[in-house]
C-alpha cells in the first residue's frame, strides 16, 4: 500500500512539504509560524485562486506535478494582468485523509518549480481534510512603483495586443475528452499553462492602460474590458489563426472551426492589453483595435456567436 | 424551491457578494478586477487559512452568518498572534452548484461583520464549484513598525500570559455532539470565535517576544513555543479554571474533568504570549512560566496526559 497522509500526520507532512525551500531577499519570514513577513515595495497587489478536482483538473489527466504548476501559474497570471510582479505565495491545500504523499510530493515540486519560474517565493499555507482536493493560491506581489493596469482603461483608437498563447489548453482537453493523448503541445497546454512571466510589467511600462490574462476565453475576458471601459473591442480573425496543431484537433474533432479554441479557449492565460499601436512590445502581437461605441466584443466586425465564457454554476 | 446558486450564475453571484463593500482608506482598488490593490505600511503580514464542511463546521450547528464569521475571526487570529494589525482579507469560496443564494448570502454578512470587528476590509476573492463547501481567506496586515512576534522568541523568566476564551469551543461542541444547544455561551463559542482584536499589537507593543494563538489547543499550540523557542512551559492550572459554563457541560457529559476543555480544546483563538512579569497588559492574565528544561509543556510540573491537539489526518 502505498503511504498516505493520514500514516503521516498533518504536522509531518506540512514538514516535508516546507522543508528546504530556497531563500527569498524579499521573504524576512517563511513558512512555520502563524503567518509569514514580506518586504515589498510600494503598494501590494493581491489575487486569489481556486482550483478544485474535476473542475479545474482530473488526476486521469494531469499527473500531481501538472496540478502544482497550474495552480501557480494560474495565481501569478493575475497579478502579471495588473502590471505587477509576484513576491510570495501562500497555498492551502485540502486533500482527502486518503491521499498518498507520493501524489502530495508531486504537488509541491509543481509548486517549487513553477514558483522558480514565476520568481516568486512559497512563504506559507494551510492544510486540511476535505472529500476532493482543493488548492487555493494566494498571491502578493509589488508595482515597482507602477500604477496597476486595471480593466478600466482601454481606450477608443489603441490595439488590442497579445503576448502568450490562446486556445491551446481548451484544444488540449477537446483531445483529452475523446480519450486521445496527443498532440502532445496541446495535452501539455491543459495540464498547465505558460504565462507569458514578466511580460504584464513589459506591457505595463510601455503604456498599457487595460489588461486581463486569458482564463474564461478571449472573448468572454475581453468582454469584462469592453464593459469596465466602456468602448467596442474588434478582434481581427486574420490575426487569431489556429496552429498546426489546433488545425489537426479540429480536423479531428469532425471539422469544428478551430476558431472556437481560440476565441472561446481560457486558460492559457495569455496576456491581453490595450496600448497604443507604436508601443506594442517586442513578443507581443495585435490582434484588434479599440474603438467607440457599445461595450461589446466583435470579430470581423461582427458579434460572434454566443460563446459562453466558463461559469462555474451553469 | 429555494434560489440557487446556478440559477444566478457566478459572475452575478459575485457582484453580488461584493455590492456595497465599506471603503477602506488602505484599499486602493477592491474587488472586480484581476487582483487587489492595498496600501501597508512597511513590511506585509500574509497568513492563510482554509475551513471545510463538515470539518470544521456543520451546517446543522453553524448558520452560514456563523460560517462567515468564523472564518474571517480564524484567519485574522494568525496575524494578531504575530503582533500585527489586518488591513485587507480575500476570500476563495467553493459550494456545490445546488447551494442556496440565502445561504451564500447571509456567509456574506457574517465575513462583513467580522471584517468590521477585526478592522479590516474585504477586497477579493474567488467562486468556485465543489462537492462540499471550502473556504480559503487569506489575510494581509501591517506591523506599523514593530517587529513580528513569531514563535521562537520566549526566554526563562517570563511569564505565559493569555488573553481571550480558553475551551468554551470545545465545551460547545461537546454539547452539539450530544444534541443539545445550551448553555448558549459555549455553543456561540463553537460557532464563531471571540479573538481579542487589537490585543496582539498590545501584547507586542508591551514587550512579547513569543506569541501564538490558540486553535489546535492549549497545551498542542504552547508545544510549538517550547520546541520553537528550546524551553520549557509552565501552567498552573490554579489560574485556568473552568468557569460556570464549562463545569456545568462537564458535569452534564457524565463528569469529565472541565480542565480538558481548556487545556486541549482549540478554535477559541486566544492569544498566548510570553513576557517579563511586570510587563502583561491589562485585559491579560498569567497563566504560568517559562524556564529552561526540555522543550515541553507541564501543568503544575507534570506532563499532561497526552491530550493529542488537532490533526487533520489521524
Amino acid at each position: 500500500m502505498p503511504e498516505t497522509i493520514s500514516d503521516v500526520g498533518e504536522h509531518p507532512m506540512i514538514q516535508r512539504l516546507t522543508a528546504g525551500l530556497a531563500a527569498h531577499p524579499q521573504v524576512l519570514l517563511g513558512p512555520g509560524d502563524d503567518a509569514a513577513v514580506l518586504r515589498i515595495a510600494g503598494d501590494v497587489v493581491v489575487s486569489t485562486d481556486t482550483m478544485v478536482e474535476n473542475v479545474h483538473f482530473k488526476r486521469a489527466w494531469s499527473a500531481a506535478e501538472d496540478v502544482g504548476r497550474k495552480a501557480v501559474a494560474s495565481a501569478v497570471a493575475d497579478l502579471e494582468a495588473m502590471g505587477a510582479h509576484p513576491v510570495g505565495i501562500v497555498i492551502a491545500l485540502s486533500v482527502p485523509a486518503s491521499e498518498t504523499t507520493g501524489w502530495i510530493d508531486g504537488f509541491r515540486q509543481g509548486v517549487a518549480s513553477e514558483c522558480e519560474r514565476a520568481g516568486c517565493a512559497l512563504v506559507g499555507g494551510d492544510l486540511a481534510r476535505s472529500s476532493e482536493v482543493v488548492i487555493t493560491c494566494t498571491v502578493l506581489g509589488e508595482l515597482e512603483g507602477r500604477a496597476p493596469v486595471g480593466r478600466a482603461g482601454a481606450l477608443p483608437g489603441q490595439v488590442i495586443a497579445c503576448c502568450g498563447n490562446l486556445g491551446m489548453a481548451e484544444a488540449g482537453l477537446a483531445v483529452l475528452r475523446r480519450g486521445f493523448s496527443s498532440p502532445a503541445a496541446v495535452v501539455r497546454a491543459h495540464r498547465f499553462p505558460d504565462p507569458p512571466y514578466r511580460q504584464g510589467a513589459v506591457a505595463a511600462a510601455a503604456g498599457a492602460t487595460a489588461m486581463i490574462d486569458i482564463s474564461d476565453g478571449l472573448v468572454a475576458d475581453l468582454g469584462h474590458i469592453a464593459q469596465a471601459s466602456a468602448v467596442q473591442l474588434e478582434l481581427d480573425s486574420a490575426r487569431l489563426r489556429a496552429n498546426a496543431d489546433q488545425q489537426r484537433v479540429a480536423a479531428a474533432l469532425g471539422g469544428i472551426d478551430p476558431a472556437q479554441f481560440i476565441l472561446a479557449g481560457g486558460d492559457d492565460h495569455a496576456l491581453v492589453a490595450t496600448i497604443a499601436a507604436d508601443r506594442v512590445p517586442q513578443g507581443w502581437f495585435a490582434i484588434g483595435k479599440v474603438s467607440e461605441g457599445e461595450p461589446r466584443v466583435l470579430v470581423d466586425g461582427r458579434e460572434p456567436t454566443p460563446l459562453g465564457g466558463w461559469d462555474h454554476f451553469k
